[in-house]
């Protein structure tokens, strides 16, 4: 099946400027920062500012990617057993994109700040999407017990 | 600015298999469909379905991509004014990522059933993550009128 899989090129639309030059290792709810958009994409921002909170999709060019490990230990806690990748948010992934709700505080011509964007200083941004409620959001979940004990 | 922003290159971790052939226009809430990943990604999938939901990246391969228009119809509706392209969920983006939040019906190996996932046969799928709640939901948001009155 490897063989079928299409390989496909994306182009950064704009790049985070943030105080965080390293990655935290926290979830950086309470970081400010800036995303600055290409210019030419700067009214494709209008109408952003009528919602409270963006999906930010970001390239974590700091990562492993393509061959990663497939068993990870979650935010490298040792008393949690190794779990699949994709069952955690591990920034080494075979495609390393970050997926992140944040608060949008202000939008000026081509830049956002936001609040709660777990990404470093340089982080190439790859698309911002509203968040809907209902459409991105789940009322009834579950989880596992190492999530939850966080 | 252009200039200094960078291209990465994708590799799809699995294909959609769906009865839907074409997009229906439809949130697809209520499609049942499979997510056929890479066979030599299959020990990544472990633990996966301790969560009831989960986060699927995916390549709208029909869509627009690179250079699309700026401004759109919400959902092709006249009755809404024109907004940015990146205030809507249009997928004609610059890099043409859908992301959607689906329920996990259940894993087999390296096939994972899922119900939501508005994305028809064939569609690359670029990445898997658990969906956490409070992480990936907002409790207090605010979205524009056009939203709600869908």
């Amino acid at each position: 099946m490897v063989d079928e899989l299409p390989s496909m090129t994306l182009k950064a639309i704009g790049i985070v400027r943030s105080a965080t030059k390293q990655p935290t290792g926290q979830d950086g709810r309470e970081i400010v920062s800036d995303i600055v958009i290409d210019s030419s994409l700067t009214e494709a921002l209008d109408g952003l500012d009528g919602f409270s909170h963006i999906i930010v999709l970001y390239w974590m060019h700091q990562a492993m990617s393509g061959e990663v490990p497939l068993k990870v230990r979650p935010m490298g806690r040792q008393g949690i057993p190794l779990v699949g990748l994709f069952s955690t948010r591990s920034p080494n992934r075979p495609n390393p994109i970050g997926k992140a709700t944040v608060k949008l505080l202000e939008r000026q011509g081509n830049i956002l700040r936001v609040e709660g964007l777990d990404a470093i200083d340089g982080t190439p941004v790859i698309d911002i999407k509203p968040y809907i409620p209902g459409y991105d959001s789940v009322a009834d979940t579950k989880v596992p017990l190492w999530i939850t004990s966080r």
